[in-house]
């Protein structure tokens, strides 16, 4: 697996009627996406707020090409495509493993907020994790 | 609606691919049930956390009679059938509301603690909720 | 309340550590938005799918603004924004009822599909849903 | 690994307000040790509905003993404890992988039918699948 990237399998609980899995889902899969990226990136998501900082979601765009189906082994491609003081773009890519069939594509974008909810501007409020994050901003997992 | 009881309508996004309702959404239903019950009983369960109580599901048991389905409309009846100084026991019996047909019935056992997660006597800690859940101990919806 | 609006509780399953409601919930909640659309609209959504009609999601946009709490009262507004051969757009706007203070706008696009998910073009595949969803198109709820 | 054991990561979508796992949601990860076991019995629950057979649960007990939290790496442990002629048990431990620490044990019972509800007997019905679970009943996992 690449920098970036991570599995998990659907489950039945994923699926609705129409037999595919639910769309709302995506946007859980895209949060263990960021999860493994922060993990990967040295800081897991779980650090970060110990040290009091958040990352609620502001906006999300999901685009659906084709379903994913129960128990399909699922790789998600998870990347920051953009980093400003106060916010930052997840970019994701979500294939079916064994076809390698890109099922959906999507972003999320993040404020950066403390325990109160003000916004801080993380250069200042967490350097670490800045550095980490502008390192790997625009790459691509390869 | 009688006393103890709530309505709701089933969501698509309850269902999975066996074109029913997937079970474990009944516990969010029974979670839905308590929520009306405390208002009815006079004290909103967010008002029982700000005031620094919680009641965290201890055990659950659930038995599935019959599917529901998106868009059944849903009836559940909630009652306290055992409370005692640290835990009390609610009772739950879920329909389908126009055939009143009985789909599901269920328990949760509820500890009492605080916001350090320790247990409490509630008949200390919160006297008004303890004497307005005795009066309705054992009280069916009718 | 007005067309194509609807009202709902927050669900304490809905909320997450941050102490709001985790943001993929608001799907589900679009989701509510079109079931009580289409039954004012005259076809229930159930019976949508028994005439082999399906609108599975292509895409979603979702902004928010402020968060959502448990045991809210939440009003969503459901409009259509774009109708076409093959597909339409909902927008949503998703209120804290009590406040009337705007939580979220979104949208989401649909494909019409027969049950084998092949793309059908609605004016003829169903006519009487085309003109009632012609009729109402761009249609603030008011 | 051990047999009929199986690995996952807490999501935030599974948190709730209280800071840790909403109850619900160890009856999908139940369904997840179901998969995996099933995998590891030597035929993937979706071949099984391929066959035409499914299981609902129609039994469902849990009783949860310390709370998972955010990211916490969740082992399952998954045995039959009891096989019939219509129906079985799942025996479930779910641990926290690190402490070894026992978060909630817990059962599911499940009906043989077939694509139309109706009860069918296992052995006749599917002899492979009974046969293979008859060999790893009362096992548990060393």
């Amino acid at each position: 697996m690449k920098y970036g990237e991570t599995l998990l399998r659907v489950r039945y609980a994923e699926t609705d009627q129409m037999g595919v899995v639910y769309h709302a889902n995506y946007l859980n899969w895209m949060e263990v996406g960021r999860t493994e990226f922060f993990r990967q990136l040295g800081m897991p998501y779980s650090e970060i707020e110990k040290n009091e900082l958040f990352l609620p979601v502001t906006k999300v765009y999901c685009h659906y090409k084709a379903p994913a189906r129960y128990d399909d082994l699922i790789r998600i491609s998870t990347t920051i495509s953009s980093l400003q003081d106060v916010r930052l773009i997840f970019k994701y890519e979500i294939y079916r493993a064994n076809t390698n069939e890109l099922l959906a594509s999507g972003e999320t974008e993040h404020a950066f907020v403390n325990s109160k909810g003000k916004p801080v501007v993380l250069k200042k409020y967490n350097p670490f994790l800045w550095r980490r994050m502008q390192d790997v901003t625009g790459e691509k997992a390869e």
